[in-house]
């Protein structure tokens, strides 16, 4: 019944974010302007992102200070607790200490706080009015919203209308926050009428969403293009995690053996790992990290190392990556936060060079993961969260029969609380595994840009 | 744009709850039975209660040990933070100072689990199997799920049939847990089964809820019956919520001139006032204390102090307390937790000795006060909690009119994640205000018992 909590005094936050850059062997393979297929620089991004992302987004500097505006907002929810599952551990029999870091605890729910804050700050920083984003399930729109309703920042969201219409209380939660929501496509942009010209009845994809956050945010001169992951400023925001684990860990006089992120796009899995993996790179200290994603969205594990574009369209530039080609679909599983094509560049690099390995899982198991741990530990985690959950007990499993006492940290990267549609339809028995076949993967993957 | 937050070390966490019946002067009225009329003693209460409870009921100790299993489950969320609402201040531009209490951080989302935890040990401790209880809009019953799945006891929630069937997240949110619940009125009691020969279409009622669950408790030597609000023992257990502000506006170098907490059953507005009241009784320091009721159903401010029932069939012991009549049945306002037709009788009590101030506020101004609260701080308040709010800005903006610096303390006694649809149809217009004329209150308080 234990509860076993560490909280870091507020002055023990971290006052700077961690650049993994400054700790790689070599650097990672270069962005690709779409049609020359020439390197881009920092000039060719500033109609979308401010100049002081940029700078971070192409920094080799280790420390990147946290200005002081950030660290006051994060100090809201931040340090987040780290917790020992003593009651999960007794629930799974295992000799295996499980700690989990808890990112649920952001007013908007998860860890995408981290970086919605500092996007915020730094847009306002260069006198931009508005930010412009796309959202799928909704939590990266809610999480920007959040931060734009505290810096005075309109927020214009481009939600998949399918989202729209199936999830209306994220769509709440962000216009009660002031945000404005149009379904995508919507006849606002060139790249909306384009679509609906030819299928009206569109449901819309986090690609046609993207293309026209976009072309509002590139025509619109107080406006700026917000991402909520693959980017390298958006995983060092929100390495602010594993920072913060770190010392908490040092509290409890651990470190982890094994370290269990989820991976969509990769911001929370970087935000966990990297400190981790950058002290592995450093030579300082091993670690064992692995990365789970969806079997029904398998980049890393049955994706392609290439350079393919970050949106389903191919208007974003060329980025080296795991991909399933950007044209690959996946299925509608409800851990949307995981449903993307591809992975951020920086992941994809540093699984390449062999720094952690990746596994996948069905959504059955990391919704039965998702409810024992609920009922041992009492939060009920998003559904993307499940496949970290499903990650750390199965390591928890090999341990209890490898009769070893590792120390496994995984990361909760959210609650539950608008997913609940999902736990539903689990408990009816109407969801599904899903598996692609080799044919399936082969045919997305031709789509490659060459 | 400060985040100011005071958060309590763990070592300071209270290790005693705080019982103002200590310090009143004179005690409230006995509780009679319904049917002799006479008072009624502890084992009257035992089939319903385990005795750990009960004794708390009746106590007359100042201060009331927390057990040590009970302390650790409350680690994993308290101490909870207590904020300056420094840029609600700014909105409001407003001297007052506004602290609050956010009970928003449970695993549960409210203060409820503060008693639900306790209340599962002492019923685990005696030998208790299962709980039973009733619910309306969910919160209290997935506290309950919550604390019931953490000691390995099974939960039984009936809950009223017309939420059972608009709110299925927060019934999919006990069944996470490992809750049974049922749709009141059910075939599985006589007055569920006496209710429905009558009324095949009734969509239930609290009072029939209750009902229910009172009679499986009571038939069932392993099983208990459970309550969320109005007894004492309950508002016992929120104490904790006042201890630790205490210490945390300590810290803060502050001692609120007022505080401000909404009422429905009055636990949430007891585990804020009451430290403060009993501070105020034994003479040491004064505050005004301010409850906040909604217009849709007005115990404090329009109801008569009286013995009443409990519940609406009748079949509880007679309490005195602010009732609007056991068959009162208010407005479908969104507050469902402040929708109960009594009042606490310790809070009765305690106005009754002029130790509070109540007031009423209409739905369309809590909503208006969440959204002002949610854009600065960033934290979406329940419905509920709204009221509370609504009556902290009212209180700050008298001080800008007054040009007065008072400190205001209030309780956000949970967030909004489960009410979204409120806070949807508040935004589309579709809510109203209610208001009942003279007339209806007096036909409702006629059917007090004599």
């Amino acid at each position: 019944m234990e509860t076993v909590k560490y909280l870091l005094n507020e002055d023990r936050m971290p006052t700077s974010w961690y650049n993994i850059a400054a700790d790689l062997p070599a650097p990672p393979p270069a962005v690709l302007h779409p049609g020359t297929k020439q390197p881009i620089g920092p000039d060719d991004l500033a109609p979308l992102f401010p100049m002081g992302l940029i700078m971070q987004e192409v920094s080799s500097e280790r420390e990147i200070e946290i200005p002081d505006e950030v660290q006051s907002i994060y100090r809201q929810w931040r340090p987040s607790p780290l917790y020992r599952a003593r009651r999960l551990e007794q629930a799974l029999d295992t000799p295996a200490k499980i700690y989990y870091k808890y990112e649920g605890v952001s007013p908007a729910g998860s860890h995408k706080p981290n970086t919605a804050v500092a996007q915020a700050y730094y847009n306002k920083q260069e006198g931009v009015k508005r930010l412009v984003t796309e959202t799928g399930a909704g939590q990266w729109g809610s999480s920007l919203a959040f931060a734009g309703a505290l810096f005075g920042l309109e927020v214009l969201v481009y939600m998949v209308k399918v989202s729209y219409n199936q999830k209306p209380y994220r769509r709440a939660l962000m216009e009660a926050y002031g945000a404005r929501v149009v379904a995508s496509p919507s006849t606002e942009t060139n790249a909306g009428r384009a679509i609906l010209a030819e299928h009206p009845d569109s449901t819309g994809s986090l690609g046609i969403a993207i293309s026209e956050a976009v072309e509002i945010a590139a025509q619109d001169p107080d406006a700026r293009y917000a991402l909520g992951s693959v980017l390298n400023h958006v995983l060092l925001h929100q390495t602010v995690i594993g920072l913060e684990s770190l010392a908490q860990l040092e509290m409890a006089g651990d470190y982890p053996d094994i370290i269990v992120g989820c991976t969509g796009g990769g911001s929370n899995f970087a935000g966990i790992a990297f400190p981790f993996i950058g002290a592995k790179l450093r030579g300082e200290r091993d670690v064992r990290v692995v990365a789970v994603e969806p079997a029904a969205c398998p980049s890393l594990t049955r994706g392609q190392y290439a350079y393919d574009f970050g949106d389903t369209a191919g208007m974003t530039p060329l980025v080296k990556m795991h991909t399933l080609g950007h044209g690959f679909v996946p299925s509608g599983i409800h851990a949307g936060g995981l449903r993307y094509h591809g992975m951020a560049p920086m992941v994809s690099h540093l699984l390449q060079l062999g720094q952690f390995e990746a596994t996948n899982v069905q959504q059955l198991e990391t919704f039965t993961a998702g409810l024992t741990f609920a009922r041992a530990e009492g939060i009920l985690p998003a559904p993307e969260a499940n496949h970290a959950v499903a990650g750390a007990i199965n390591e928890a499993l090999r341990c209890k029969e490898a009769g070893e006492a590792k120390t496994i940290l995984f990361n909760l990267c959210g609650h539950g609380h608008f997913d609940l549609q999902a736990y539903t339809d689990f408990q009816a028995g109407k969801l599904k595994d899903f598996e692609y076949s080799a044919e399936e993967v082969a045919m997305a993957l031709a789509g490659l840009p060459s």
